[in-house]
């Protein structure tokens, strides 16, 4: 994580979080553990809870625990443990927080504010209009271009093709969602030769799809084309009843968004005459009553998280190299953040974006002098 | 134009710009005689002068002239006359002005504000701050996904084809500025076959170039590995001297920003051993001292324009459903309004957006009272 | 045209050609001039007639005239004159034919035999089994790789647009045939950002398009689906009425295949309730009885020759250069080669490959001579 | 599997393999115990040695076992008992045999031919002109859209992900080796967001890499630019000592061809200054003298079995079906098939390309009566 080594570098020396309690609500991953522990050398003492039982990793969560970091939450973990794990956190006061989902956050209420990182969460939050800042990270330049639209393309089919072992290339893929992970998984369906059916309640978003050279169309229609279905819309049951009624014998479907409700898993189970059968260990079949079969991904799970790796290390990089900038901003110049959602500021995404450029190996042009007269004079 | 017809019908009933004064410089084609009808239609007197000589097509000047609409500009104006038709047209007080390069806007000064259309003339009028309100109708989400990045995308490599009868495909085109026109250029170069590198001087876009699989490297660099070089910029003499003496034999030049400004004529010049010599209509071949040949496409000049058709008419159905739209709130809701540069309303950009849809014959969902039950409870 | 420049020098110094009669049916074209002059300067005596009375430039015409070249056939031909050309060159009793589309060739009946460069030509000859050999231009891997594929699918999209000046992105393209040429559409469509559906009768093809990732359907369907069709399948009426009772109104009919007899000319005038109106110089427009209205773009005919330049300077170098290199076998070892339609042999073929990449400025790897050793044990 | 199942009904019907010994070297995967099924289910008594010793899954061998087939092979062997295998197959004398990699079928010599599976295979067989019929099932033009381009494509690219978690949006992927695989792995790379750079050492192939859009150079030169290296070539040591002096520290090295010879081990050995340190289950990196690391992906074995699932069910499906009806052409009409390496008949490859067109739905067109007589009579 070379994005995120650069910056630890310098927290390191400076330690502009000395004596900052920090809260965090994240994947306990191992590229987690390297975000902790660049803040702890910063100054800060973190206590952590588990964004999603499903991707706690228990090593990781030891060897956090092993070296004096609150810890709490484990893999396998049921709802009650997951929401206790929050309560502790909260119960703690950090100052700032990390957060994956807004759970935390409108838990512990911190006085400096905090960092959110998915739309969910971040929807949630303008909802509850808090008294303290809060920097969409998820809505960073970098962010977009790194984490949401390749990340998640590329870990979202990465987790479809895993779990179930199909060549994408002729099937026809739904998106549910062209929001910019729905755009990433678009892309990636497309480039690995399959074609992309695009369904949007949005029409500024669904002509963007359209013009990007997707069908585009009404849920219902594309539920009658379908072989594979991925659900990255932030909304709740996308995929319902009328849906599976109208579905292909063999379709797969997925979720790609944060919580398990985009697939609806009750009428599902509903309009299935008998019990699933786990046709392999993250597929199960569900039988309707005219004999078609559809297979469920990962439960319903956010795939790329429950099937595959969850972001490559290279997204985390720039992800956590955000966060960590942005809570050094909220602690060293709390003065500059109004109450409420805001954007991270432009120039930690452009000091994210060189760094990542840099760890990329790719040169810029400099303007030249004569360009900067013209820009002075013209722009 | 679908979707500028719908919006006409809707004006020509309800005629909000009755008694309305509108200044106008726009490239005069049959596009925008279709414009200046609606808003005629909606009321309005119209009086109109010349975005660029090059483009201007006599008989569109003449059929307005005939049907009453002041005209100033034609085919083949040297700049002195381009300038006058200007400052006619600022000379009439209009109340409200539709432009293409803000040159218009500066001279007039209109007092309920404008519209613009290109990224040059918005960079200048943030630059000049001006009293009255200026709607960036270039930066609305529909101008975006249809005017630069597919619009121009298309355009500019349509003229280049035309100009130099090259073949894309197996090609290393270098692209030079990624806003959204060097995006679309960027795309629709990659889709032809030719292999693409992008020259880029600001990080966020240099990254977002580099994720979308373009090789990114500083414009020297790029110089030696070109066979098609297209500029975007904005800016001026991004390719010059040291591009020239770098370049292969061979090399086709040209020019896709609003100003002939982008390659360094003067440069190109003096670099030559001779005076070019025009080996097709729109290509000029420099001879270097060393002996490679240079092919300048256009003069210069702008290729969509001045090699081809200009944007494709479905491109200007929405760029002057916008301006239409946001004049009529410009003279229905002056309150609304701010001082300055300001984004075409969102409800606007929505609206042409729906209405565009319909043309291209798309479908939406609409959410479910479910999904907006989950909206409102978690959203 | 650097590949046949090549070819030329060493022709001209060797004249492996001296005294032979060359007959030739081939678009006008300055192009064709060059290959003219390469034949002449290898010592053959050259009659021409016109393969398309569209395509073929008065200009060209009078020069190789005024340069003691038989030319016979000039633009805007009737069908007789187009015949009489023929009939001409034929009469001349050539000893080797070029041909585009094996109307001379079956004339002439040439004693060392020819080369063909159409699908259409090729597939007549196979069937007549001729007494001579003729090399297979259009089979060659050089010739798929740049003409078939990407030389007309570039023409034929320009032609389209060109035409009609459509915004391609956004639109469906439906692509009938998907041999080479018709792969190379459905790319070049794809890649402007269309929506691409494929009409096949092949099983093979079929399922080659499918795992592109572009649609696949019988074309009833896509007569419904389609904003733009394009027909390039070397069979007739594969548009016909029943498709022209399902189409959307406004739809864009094209045809890339060299007879113009692909899309039904008679059951779309009979299907229209009044005679075309034509809306721009190549496109026809006709209307439905219910309304609708269909554009035919340049009359049926081959849209890259009719609406554009026809192929790139670049394609037709390697084009006839493989032409000149065939004609020398032909000429130089006429015993190589069996009756009857026969490849192009593959050293032929490898040259050609080789002197478009140096041309293209691409260097290749060499074995080592570990990997020779390695090929010689294994392969 | 549809397409093999639907093989199977009529194999089990008519019984063509009854009394028929065939031996196999397959990977002994669960999709080969479905083929081994049929062919049992057609008459015939089968033995297999496994083609890989890191593909084999035990599970399967075992089931295979207790099913009455003889099975020689298991996950982990070492070279010995690999050989072993295949001897012990060939031993049996075989009547038919089918094989992956050509060594079984060069021990066994058997009666009436067999089918071979790999282009590595392929190259030995023609060298070394067996006195029996091999059916060339790499060949198939069905092969080439699924297998080869299309499963191996997929298959490779996700052997490189779950080895290493890389996000290939940004970075530059060389593909050494432009044959079906390496064009589908370069697809499947440039559709994934990576810059693509593809060696040849064969103009032609070379050239129709150029025109898709790569860029096309020495290895050597490729070895200073890449990210990720991807040898598909079928030959040796394409990458060694002198590209390692060249890497970018970080760089993954993958073999997707059939051997671990493609990458030279001993030279990656002797250039590095340490053991190789095991960072990740499937990553090995060496240091170099000047400190830069390479990461060596599955110790160089094909790492689309080796990292991942191998080719995905549907590409088996479809080789596996032509294989089937190999064997039972191989069997039903001997006398049909001369000597040495033979191409699949091609009305296999039409109706294995007509099942799997149904299993995925797709319908084609049937020519029309007129176009028929077109046919006849043009064609």
């Amino acid at each position: 994580m070379p994005v995120l080594a650069s910056v630890a570098a310098r927290l390191s020396d400076e330690r502009p979080l000395a004596g900052t309690r920090v809260g965090a609500c994240l994947h306990l991953t191992a590229e987690t553990a390297v975000l902790v522990a660049a803040l702890r050398s910063a100054g800060a003492e973190v206590s952590i809870c588990s964004a999603n039982p499903l991707s706690a990793q228990d090593d990781v969560a030891a060897a956090l625990l092993a070296d004096g970091v609150g810890v709490h939450g484990r893999r396998g973990d049921s709802f009650d443990q997951y929401e206790a794990g929050i309560a502790t956190v909260a119960a703690e006061s950090p100052d700032v927080v990390l957060d994956d989902g807004a759970e935390l956050t409108l838990a512990a209420k911190p006085r400096l504010g905090g960092t959110e990182e998915t739309t969910t969460g971040l929807l949630r939050l303008r909802r509850m209009a808090p008294e303290f800042p809060v920097l969409a990270a998820n809505e960073a330049r970098t962010e977009r271009a790194l984490n949401d639209r390749h990340g998640t393309g590329q870990s979202a089919l990465d987790g479809v093709v895993r779990a179930s072992n199909v060549l994408l290339a002729g099937q026809t893929v739904v998106v549910l969602g062209y929001g910019w992970t729905g755009m990433g998984v678009a892309e990636r369906a497309r480039g690995a030769g399959a074609a992309v059916i695009v369904c949007e309640i949005e029409p500024l978003a669904a002509l963007e799809a359209r013009m990007a050279g997707y069908e585009v169309m009404p849920s219902l229609a594309a539920a009658e084309r379908g072989d594979i279905f991925i659900t990255v819309t932030g909304s709740r049951a996308v995929i319902n009843g009328e849906h599976f009624a109208r579905m292909k014998s063999g379709a797969l479907l997925a979720n790609a968004g944060h919580f398990d409700v985009e697939i609806d898993l009750g009428e599902l189970a509903a309009a299935a005459v008998e019990p699933p059968v786990t046709v392999r260990p993250l597929v199960d079949q569900y039988r309707m009553a005219d004999g078609r079969v559809l297979n469920l991904l990962a439960r319903g799970r956010v795939v790329n998280l429950a099937a595959a790796e969850g972001h490559p290390a290279a997204v985390m990089d720039v992800s956590f190299a955000l966060q960590a900038l942005s809570l050094e901003a909220l602690v060293s110049s709390p003065e500059r953040f109004a109450p409420g959602v805001q954007p991270v500021p432009p120039e930690i995404d452009t000091e994210v974006g060189r760094l990542k450029l840099a760890a990329l190996g790719v040169e810029l042009d400099r303007p030249t002098a004569e360009q900067e007269r013209y820009r002075r004079a013209w722009g």
